[in-house]
């Protein structure tokens, strides 16, 4: 296996070309680098981790993960935590040697409760993904992105994959593997597949399997994609993206990221500055409402930043999640794992309802709370408003 | 005015060509016909009700209404119901003179709380709808249909066009409207636009003005159908019509009117029979899950018997919906109305929170409850379970 560091490795705009085309590498170092950190804190690295089979019969021949680490692991490689990110997420969970914010800061950095002056902290980009891992966008042998013959990979083939990067690190055993919505499935994953590697795991605002309802929004947002004039069966690279259909799929996803309240506290009806909802001649013509202009922008934004396929391949495997599959029932499949638990939910997640957190940790081996985050905003509290779990996380998790 | 009385009159697939192709007409009558009844129950007619300028700037020359009643006005024109079907709906609350089955049968019909043995009921296909009033796919002057060009009509612009027909039938005031969803919101509309003419309100899962996230919700639907490759800006009559956009459309929308807790019990995550969800060499090759099948026929559905125009049409016209604009706060907008309410919510509903109607309820004259429906259906319960209210709906309101 060998690892490329990247000289920049913060993901900015159009990141979804990172692995095929923007990344420059300033080398490749062996594996016996890895320990202690390969590269600068917070940037981009990749490992390569060979072929992988995959669960639903596909077959990946040379993969490559893309990850980022904060601090040193020590001697005896007891004290790497692994943060899994959600859907759309980078491996930039905090910063590092460049000054470009992290998604997660209040969780992790110096001084914080996933403390990298403490730990040595990795994030990877899930297989699939856009951010730098193995993904529809990257050359397929022939050299030719994946596109459409991108195989279906679900949340279990992924961390298959993540536990090659740890064997790479010599990482016999993670300190603690967490992470919210897809992340917490990452983690839980995680947990249950490789018992003796998870210490310690942490969910947030995740179910132990992905339900009617989460697949069905999943579908929607994979279907819009699928339906835009450019999709071309996933063979739009080179020629027009299908943004118009990405942008879509965010919308969606975003309306279910937020709750009611927060869209109506923040927008109202209020019309978008210089727009008229109610003035039109022709149904087209009508301006805006603020809350559609905040979701274009926050489909825009998406846009610039991720690949289409990769949603789709990354929500696809996102469906999949299920810890019970082919391990019996809930409590049955959840005793295999070793790992201390902390789960937390938003009380206002109406997408991941805390219920289903209650659900999972009710089948926990022992006797494991949930704790709760206090938040108008949604499922998005778990991003927002970890800070306000802090001190549990210090006491009970990572003390 | 003129009405137009059809012979079969039955909405069945394709019924959104009902005003341009579809229906054929027995005759016209004057209007000294129809008090009692122009034509069988339960059928189709139409009424001209001529033209209307639109609140947003817009202008119909020519707009006709499709409607049914059942049962006969009284000699004082008493006894007369409007219920105002939901964004999909048609006139065709309940059977007739033909059998096939109403959508609102628990409530409306011979011995039901709106006995049509007892009141005159009548159903108006909102304007801009497909089941026979003017709309997206009618023709416009010149003798194309309207398409891209159709204006765009608030919930105010409905009302105003449905109290001329009651103008038509010589109805003064209703005995009551109402409705459930945007039945509901035209049902208030009318209480607050003509005080006078609504002696009972009857108000299911809808509250005072459409949310941010109702616009949201609306804004993603109207969207998937604009970006499908066949919409032409709205110009696809006599091509290829926007059916994967409507459908997916569709998808969205009945998410929204179920609970996650009915989806998760209908189908967990099972597998649609016969498929495989995780059997997939590429990403586009698998199987589905259950609950993706079943919105796939939600979609199909709709496809079959709803045009993409007049879907759009009217959701931006429930995207209009507030009864205070222009008149001030809520209970200064309600304190017009004269009407004796009835105010209901599903105590599942996801998409019209029980919150929206209890705000409502409290800022009406006088002390409203809120009679809530229990099931864990969602927002759609106030169509399948109203019977659960047949005895308060009785004894408080169609006494």
């Amino acid at each position: 296996m060998t690892i490329a560091v990247t000289r920049s490795g913060v993901p900015g705009t159009n990141s979804h070309n990172l692995a095929t085309s923007g990344v420059e590498t300033t080398g490749t170092t062996p594996e016996s680098r890895l320990p202690g950190g390969a590269g600068p804190d917070g940037t981009v690295k990749f490992v390569s981790i060979g072929a992988l089979d995959l669960e639903a019969g596909g077959h990946l021949p040379d993969v490559t993960l893309a990850f980022e680490t904060w601090g040193t692991l020590n001697a005896d490689r007891s004290n790497a935590v692994l943060v899994q990110h959600a859907l759309t997420g980078s491996t930039h969970v905090t910063r590092g040697a460049s000054d470009e914010e992290g998604w997660w800061e209040q969780l992790a950095g110096p001084g914080a409760p996933v403390d990298t002056d403490k730990y040595f902290v990795v994030s990877i980009n899930i297989l699939g993904g856009c951010y730098g891992s193995t993904g529809p966008s990257t050359p397929a042998p022939d050299g030719q992105p994946w596109g459409s013959r991108f195989p279906l990979v679900t949340l279990r083939d992924t961390t298959a994959a993540e536990a090659r990067l740890a064997d790479a690190f010599g990482i016999g055993s993670w300190y603690a593997v967490l992470g919210g919505s897809m992340g917490g499935a990452r983690a839980l994953e995680w947990a249950v597949s490789y018992p003796d590697r998870v210490r310690r795991c942490g969910v947030f605002a995740c179910g132990a399997s992905s339900t009617a309802e989460q697949i069905a929004f999943a579908q929607a947002q994979t279907l819009a994609i699928r339906q835009d004039v450019n999709f071309n069966g996933g063979d739009y690279y080179g020629g027009p993206e299908p943004e118009a259909g990405l942008a879509l799929a965010r919308r969606i996803a975003h309306i279910t990221y937020r709750s009611a309240d927060e869209l109506h506290d923040r927008f109202g009806r209020s019309a978008q500055g210089g727009e008229a909802p109610l003035e039109a001649v022709s149904l087209g013509d009508r301006g805006r409402y603020q809350v559609e202009s905040y979701l274009d922008h926050q489909g825009t934004k998406l846009v610039r930043r991720f690949d289409a396929n990769s949603y789709i391949a990354i929500t696809e495997a996102l469906m999949s999640h299920d810890v019970c599959r082919g391990r019996g029932p809930l409590r049955e499949a959840l005793a295999q794992a070793k790992a201390e638990f902390f789960i937390a939910a938003v009380d206002t997640d109406r997408l991941y309802f805390p219920a289903q957190s209650r659900e999972l940790a009710a089948a926990l081996p022992g006797n494991v709370p949930v704790h709760v985050i206090e938040a108008p905003i949604g499922h998005d509290g778990f991003l927002t408003e970890i800070g306000q779990l802090n001190t549990q996380l210090r006491q009970n998790f990572f003390a």
